[in-house]
C-alpha cells in the first residue's frame, strides 16, 4: 500500500536510500526470452549518474549496477530480475545538521509527518538518487521495446526562461546527448549551459521543461477508463522527483484553441491510417492511435541552494539554512534519462495488458 | 487489468456504456459507521447532469441513483455500496451511422483498434456518459471527507481565451454555482457563456481550465515514491474525458522561477506549521504538508461539431462528417463536478492508506 | 482492501446483502470478441438456486440475472460485463430476533467485531446467497474456457458418513446432475438424500466433501511462487462458505506414500507428454502439466438448525436459539455449481496471465 | 502478473534462483516505528536452513542475512525493507545433467512448458531454497505480531505413517525445537527420525503434516468474501513447495459430524467472549473470532531420490534417472519455520486491512 510498487504486469518494486548501503529495484513481470545484458542498463545509468560535469552535483557515484537474478545465459527466463547499485561515495557527516531542521520545499517536513520518524541521511528515500532505480528498470523496460519497434526520446526544451523552439520530429538522439544540457540545438543549448553556470555561481538554482517523443508505437495501447495511456503516462512522469506538471499534446495551449482547429482528420494512406495533425499527441480516448507519442513535462528549480533561507527547526524555532551538500543547480539534464525511462515503464505494461484485450 | 477500477483501498468498479441498461459504480472500502444518503449524491449528479442549460448537450437524463447495496439504516457497513444510475433518454438511432465510420479525435478508432470491436452507441464505454458513475462515487468519498474536515472547490478559470486572474483563497461554491459557466467571477462568467453561444451557433467548440483547491487536508498523505499524492492527483484527472494537461502548485510557470524564489519558507504560527508561500500547491516531496492543495486542468475543445470535417470510413475511404447527436460546445462547466470527484476520490483513498503507516 | 474482487487479469467485483435491494458482480477483464448469452448464465444460476427440492431450503427465488453491461449483440466488447440479479422472496421479517444475538458458529459475532455494524438481515453479505454472483461470474469464465477446450466437473463424494468411492475420469455431468443430491452413483446418492431427509426431520444438518476433475486444461498455467496453480485455486475453494479443507491430488492421503510410490513418471506418446500416474493432480511446481486437475474440498455441517443450542445475546447474557428460518440441511448438493464456477474463475485468470509469460 | 509478490499491504516481493547470485526479499509496507534487528531474522534463517543435521541435504549454507535498507538506527522506517541473502555453496556442476531431462514430479518440466526456457541449476527458482527469503521476510512480519501480543506455533504431527496425539494447547516452542524432526514428544519424535533416516539410506524419501496454532489473534481479522483468512492462509501454506492439502479447524473430520456436535456454542466470561469448543479454528465467516487459529497441511514426498524411475528427456525419448543432488528425504522438519513464516505474512497483513475497516 505504500508506493514503491509500479506497473501491472510489468512491475517494478524499488529500495534504498541515499546514504544506506544501495539502493535497488526487482524487475517482476518481465516476459521470458528476451536477450538483456548489463551493459544496456549501464549506458542509461552513466547518462543519469552525477559528477557529469560542472552542471551537475559534485557527489562521485560509479553507478555499477549488478543483475543479480532472473537471466540465464543472457537470455530472460520470465523470473524477477534484481538490479543492484551499491552507494559508493555516500557522506553521510554532510548531512547531520539535517536531522535537527526542515529544509524548505523538500520533503523533510513532510515525511517526519507522515511516518514519525525519518533517515536525515542525505533525505534518505526522498532523495533524487531513488531515481538510479527507476532508469535501471527503465533500461530493462526500454531493451524489451526496442524488441517490438518502439522508441523513445526525450530532449530539454527548457531552462528557466531560455526556450527550444524546435520540429520534435527532427530530433535525433545524438544531437541530445551532444551537449551536457540535453537540448538538440547547440546554440540554445550552449545559452542553457551559460545560465546554469550563472546560477550555481550566484548559489540559486533553476527549473525547467522535458519533451518527450515515441515513434513505433502501435495503436491499441492503453486501459480506458482510468488507465488511459496519457494518465498512466502523467502519473509516471509526475512520480519523478520536483516534477509539477504535465500535458500532452496540445497541452495548455491547446484549450484555447476551436474544435475545428484541433481536430486531428484521419487518413488512410500507404502505410496505414494517420492523422493530418496531432493534437492528440498520438492518444485518443486514452488509447494510442499508431502516431508518435508526445509530451512536456515542467520541473521546478532545485529546492535546495546555497543562498540563505528562512526555515524552522525541529522543535519549530526559526531559523537559517544554507545547503552545503552536493546538489545540481538544474534538475532537467540528468532527468531526461529519468523521463525516458519512465515512459519506458508504462509503455512495456501496456504492451503486455494488451496481450489479454481480446479473443 | 483492464482500466476500470480506481484506487487501492477505497476503490471503485466503474461499467456501463452511453447507450446501454445503465452505467453504475461499485465503491468497495468504504470504511463502516459513516451516515450516507442518497440526496447527498443526488445533488453532485444533478451538478454534472445533461441538460442543465443552452450551454449543454441537449440530452434530457434525470440521472437518478439507486443505492442497491452497503447501508443499512443510513450508514455505511463497510461492504460494497453500488450505485446504479439507469439510462432513460438512450436514442441509439442518432449513432446509427456512426458504426461505420471514425469521427476526428474521438475513440472510436482507437477502441476498434484495441479490442476489435465496440459498441458504436454514443461512443460506448468512451462517452462522456461514464463520468457520472465518477461523480456518484466521488460523492460517498467527499461524504466521508467531510466528516474529517476536507473541503474540496473546483471552478473555470478559462474558457476560449477568456481568463480569470481571482485569488483562490477568496472562492466560495456558492459564487460558482451561481452562474451555469462555473466561474465565480460573474462578469467574466458572462464573458464566457456568451463564448460558449457563439461557437454553439457556429457549429463549433471550445477548451478550458479549471483550478481545484483542497482546504482541511491533514499533512501526511501521499505515497512516495510512485504514488505521490499530486501524482496520483495527476493521473485521476488526466482520466476524465479532454483532459490534456495537469498542473501542481507554481506548474508550468514555476519553471521560470529562481530557487530563491519559489522555495516556500517554513513559519510556526499558533495553529502549528505552515509556509509562507505556497508554490509548492500544498505537496512536498509528493506528501501533503497541510497548506492548501492547488492544481489546474487543462481540457481540450469537444471533439463532436456541427461543421463538416474530413474522416475515413471502416474501410479506409475519405468521407466527411458532421456531428449530429447532442453534444456540449465547451465541457469545462460540467466538469467542475467531475474534477472535484475525482480528487475525492484520490483523497479518501490516501487517507486510509495513510492510517497503516506507522505504529 | 475489502475482500469484494477476485482475480488479477479477470477480475470480479461481487455486491449485495442477502435480503436487501439485490446482489450482482461486475466481471471485468473479460477479453472482446467471446459470444455470451443470457442463457448460459441462467443455466448454473438454476442449479445453485434455493427451492428446487425438500433437500434445500424453502425460499424461493428465481435468480433471474440482467446482464446491464459490457456485451454488444452478443458478443463480449472487453468493458466491463454487470450481471444483477434482484432478490425477491426477501423476508427481513424472519430474521428480526438475529439482530440481538450472535448465532453459533455462524458469522453474526464476527462482522459485528470488524465493522462495529452489520446487516442482520438473513445475515447480511455473510449468508451464501452471496455465492450467486460467483457463480453468474463463474457461468461467463466457464464460457471463455469452453471455447478454449477446458471442461471443469464437479460432484459430491461424501456426506456425512456416507463416501463414495469411484473412478473420477468415468463421470459425467449427466449422471451427476440426474440426482438432487449431484452424486454420479445413483445407489449412493439415494443413500445420502435419505440421510439428509432423516437430519432435516431432526432439526439437524451435516457436511459433506465434493471431487472436482478439470480436463483440456494445456501445461503452462499458474505463476509460482507464490499464485501456485493450486494455491490460488485452494484460496478459491475455501472462501466458499462452510469449507474447512482443500487438498490438490494425492492430498493428506499422500502424506504416508514413499517418494518411489508417490512420483509421476513421464511417458511420452503420440498426443504428447503424459505422467503415468496422476497423484500431483495435474498440477506439478504450481504450474499445470496437461493433465487432469484433481482435488476435493471439505464443507462443514450446515450452522443454522432447529435443534436448540447456547449462545450468547449483543449484551453478552446466556440465551438459547433455534433456527427458524430457510436453511439447507446440507450445502453440498447446491455447492457443487459453487465449487465449479470458483475453478472457472481461477482458470480463466491463469490463462489470461500466461498470455504475458514470454516473447 | 508473475506470483512473486504476497501480501497487500504488508507486501514482499521475493526474487533469486538457487545457484545464482543469491535470493533476497523487498519487504514493503511494514509500518515505520518498530524495533527491528538483523538477530530476530537470522534466529529463524537458522532454523530454516539446511545442513542442519543427518535428516536433511548436505548442502552447507550459512545463509547470512544482510539488511540493506529500510532501518534507520534500529527502527524501521516505513520505507522497503530489503534482506539479501547471498548464495556461497552453489554447485551448478551437480545439476549440469538436469537440463537435459525433466525429473519426475519436479518442475522442471511445468517451468519449461511455461516460460520456453528455465535456468537448470538446481531447479532455479522452482527449489525450497527460495523459501529462505519467505523465512527472512516472515521474521520481519513475527517481530511485528510479537508487539501486537501475537504468537504463532507450528510442529510435526506426522511423518509417513507416524502419527503424534496431543493436545495443541500444551505444545511449547522449546518442545518443538528440542528434537530436530520438530515433534514436540520425544518418543514419537524418535520414531520419526528413525523413519526418515531408513527411508534416506534406502534411497527414498516420505512426506508428512505439519499443525499450526495462533494464539493472541484479536476478533475481526480477516476480509470476505473472497479473502476469508482461512482463505488466504490456505493459499498462503499450499503455495510452499510440497504441500498438497490444507484444513482449518475441524476440517475434513468435520465432515462427518452433524451440525449440533459440530457448532461452537458462545459463552461469556470474564476475559470476554469465547466458544466452548473450537472446531471454527478459530476462524467464523472467514474473520478471527478471539479463539486460537488452528489449522493443518499436507506435505507430500520428496521428489527427489536416490532411487532409478523411469522420465523423459528433452526430445521425448525414455530414459532413467537417479537423483545425486543433496535433498532431504523429508521436509516437514524445516517447512516447520516456514509454515511459521507463510502465517506470520497473512496474519500481520490482515492486521494492517483491519485498521481501515471502520470509522
Amino acid at each position: 500500500m505504500r508506493g514503491n510498487t509500479f506497473g501491472k504486469i510489468f512491475r517494478i518494486h524499488t529500495y534504498g536510500e541515499s546514504h544506506g548501503q544501495g539502493i535497488g529495484v526487482v524487475v517482476d513481470g518481465c516476459p521470458a526470452g528476451y536477450p538483456l545484458d548489463t551493459g544496456i542498463i549501464q549506458v542509461e545509468l552513466d547518462r543519469r549518474r552525477p559528477g557529469q560535469s560542472a552542471l551537475t552535483t559534485d557527489r562521485q557515484e560509479a553507478d555499477q549496477v549488478q543483475i543479480l537474478s532472473g537471466i540465464y545465459e543472457g537470455i530472460t527466463t520470465g523470473t524477477p530480475i534484481h538490479l543492484y547499485i551499491p552507494n559508493k561515495d555516500a557522506r553521510s557527516g554532510d548531512y547531520n545538521t539535517l536531522n535537527a531542521l526542515f529544509r524548505p520545499s523538500h520533503a523533510d517536513y513532510t515525511w517526519q509527518q507522515k511516518f514519525g520518524i525519518r533517515d536525515p541521511r542525505g533525505g534518505g528515500r526522498s532523495s533524487a538518487r531513488e531515481t538510479a532505480a527507476r532508469v535501471a528498470a527503465g533500461a530493462v523496460a526500454r531493451s524489451i521495446l526496442t524488441h517490438e519497434g518502439v522508441d523513445i526520446l526525450s530532449w530539454v526544451t527548457q531552462v528557466g526562461p531560455i526556450t527550444l523552439h524546435h520540429q520534435p520530429d527532427l530530433v535525433t538522439r545524438s544531437q541530445i546527448d551532444a551537449h551536457l544540457v540535453r537540448c538538440p540545438d547547440p546554440i540554445i543549448a550552449h545559452k542553457m549551459s551559460t545560465y546554469i553556470s550563472e546560477l550555481k555561481d550566484a548559489g540559486d538554482s533553476t527549473g525547467g521543461v522535458i519533451m518527450t517523443r515515441v515513434t513505433g508505437c502501435p495503436s491499441g495501447w492503453g486501459e480506458p477508463v482510468f488507465d488511459k495511456l496519457h494518465a498512466d503516462l502523467g502519473k509516471a512522469i509526475l512520480s519523478i522527483n520536483a516534477c509539477k506538471g504535465f500535458e500532452v499534446g496540445s497541452g495548455f495551449a491547446g484549450t484555447t484553441l476551436r474544435g475545428s482547429e484541433h481536430n486531428d482528420p484521419f487518413v488512410q494512406n500507404e502505410s496505414g491510417v494517420r492523422t493530418k495533425t496531432n493534437n492528440s499527441g498520438g492518444i485518443q480516448g486514452g488509447i494510442s492511435n499508431g502516431m508518435p507519442i508526445e509530451f512536456k513535462a515542467a520541473f521546478k528549480p532545485v529546492a535546495t541552494i546555497r543562498k540563505a533561507q528562512d526555515t524552522i527547526d525541529n522543535e519549530g524555532h526559526n531559523v537559517q539554512f544554507s545547503g552545503t551538500g552536493r546538489h545540481d543547480p538544474c534538475v532537467v539534464p540528468r532527468a531526461v534519462p529519468i523521463v525516458e525511462s519512465m515512459t519506458a515503464l508504462v509503455l512495456v505494461d501496456h504492451f503486455l495488458r494488451q496481450k489479454s484485450s481480446h479473443r
